[in-house]
């Protein structure tokens, strides 16, 4: 049984917030003044395992640096959509292209832009630091805080349910 | 009902320190041993709503870096004093050039040097992590540590009283 | 009587993962998106002190950068395997090259990639943040967090049960 | 009252360790692998505070760097000394230089090669994640964590004992 009360087998896809979701709030500046984000490495690991396993991943964040689509590029991610201060239209085109219903999409935001798109999807998540309003619209909290293990929770609990987990199985060879 | 015992309707302006208080006090140093500082992006979220709903906003702070005055001004402040040793007249300056009386004005400091602005204010505040002086004089002492959302916890009790933070009222439009 | 149940006198060897055991799996991205590491000093000087008293250490990581092979060359490691995305063989390859017993050798690890490894090794060590499969299979949990003090701990469990920790005999001549 | 069991008037000099004690144990890594180390802000205002009191100040520590030289140079301290790896000579040499009795001086350390060295003063001091062996040999184990605010706790401690720390005397005039 998973921690999660919604039929995860549905789920096919999931789009990311970035700052306080992948990323902690907190982050040092660099000399200019833009924030250096953070990443998880647990999380990238179960990101790539997410991808090798069917799921379509997609990152919706207001914030922009090259070093993050750096990041994400590595990791395998193709649907890469920075500096995007409106996330509703974003996340719709994004399913629609990729023919995702609703009930099939998981969003994981942290903050007030977030509640919208949000509302949009399923499965709506937010950190157990997310705000009152994502809290007040989330389906599920996390026990990880943001940046500390958001998304390798929630892949872990999805990849788990359907048994591609490595380790889940009788092969551990990998 | 808010957590802050004043008559937040009345507050115009909040002025910070930084070191502490929009940054954690333990924070990197570079290869020339000049702090670097930290920020915190819902901190930065809720500064730009706070704009937008009028509020006048202000640095004052003894330290001093180009990242610092790059980051604020990208937020949209206008008035960032940074390097100020002796805070009060830096204070009580901007307040007459803004027509500002003390009872409309917050202050939020971390240390000994914060205190006597502090004292020069309606709304003295502090984080919970805030020296003991700062603690003895401030009025408000936030739930968040320095750096780890003391401006979101502030500015967001203050909109939510005014009914302009995004998503308290019926439209969740961005 | 030592914490960890397992004869630490059979120890003659310990191979390490990097992320998430010697750096924490949360740490700052470079401009290119790259993770830097990060490292914890008292477990640098811990690792001196086993090489001093004779174990073998090895680094077996999946990540790899130019700043952690520096680091551990400078703590006086030879065997440095990055980039090693398939642990196994390199573990196998350096326990035959030095004539180790799977007795002998303790192997720290903290995501599924390193349960293969954890299990061909007599001492399989996890830290308190470790992977619900590595929690599994590990013979020691250590009270450290991943990157807070987990090879500090484990090494000097093993020099002192061997009277050989710095001031656990009478002479504090160092 | 003190927290501190010691007659805090006869302190005149405090020696400090830095990693563990002035710089957490755990930091960033540069490019070529060298430690960042990291600062306390508190702790820094502290620094300066204690030396316009008169108090002796000097870092004696394992570690070098180009920015912990000019970070507590900038601070004001004259007798920097890095890269010491026998501590004892180093301090005793100081305490000569300085005309100070053991009963005068507090070290901070917070692992083994500062063992020796805390043996040497009237008042050894450690942080409160401080290896067993200081510990172990410690006057005062402070409650800030090593990085966390071990200076300023107590130079806090000593400047209130003497009255000149700012606002606890009447004059609050920064």
């Amino acid at each position: 049984m998973s921690a999660i009360d919604y039929p995860l087998s549905k789920i096919k896809a999931i789009a990311f917030d970035v700052d306080g979701v992948l990323s902690p709030a907190v982050v040092p500046l660099d000399d200019n003044g833009i924030p250096r984000r953070m990443a998880n490495l647990r999380d990238g690991y179960a990101m790539v395992l997410a991808i090798k396993a069917g799921l379509k991943l997609a990152i919706i964040s207001g914030g922009q640096s090259d070093a993050l689509y750096n990041r994400f590029k590595i990791i395998g991610l193709d649907d890469i959509f920075l500096g995007t201060l409106d996330k509703l239209p974003v996340l719709q085109q994004w399913m629609a292209d990729n023919g995702l219903q609703p009930g099939e999409v998981a969003f994981v935001g942290d903050d007030s832009p977030d509640v919208v798109p949000m509302l949009a999807v399923g499965l709506p998540v937010t950190p157990s630091d997310g705000s009152t309003d994502t809290k007040s619209v989330a389906r599920y909290v996390t026990s990880a805080t943001g940046g500390y293990g958001v998304a390798r929770e929630l892949i872990e609990e999805i990849l788990r349910d359907r048994g591609s987990w490595p380790g889940s199985s009788v092969s551990l060879g990998q």
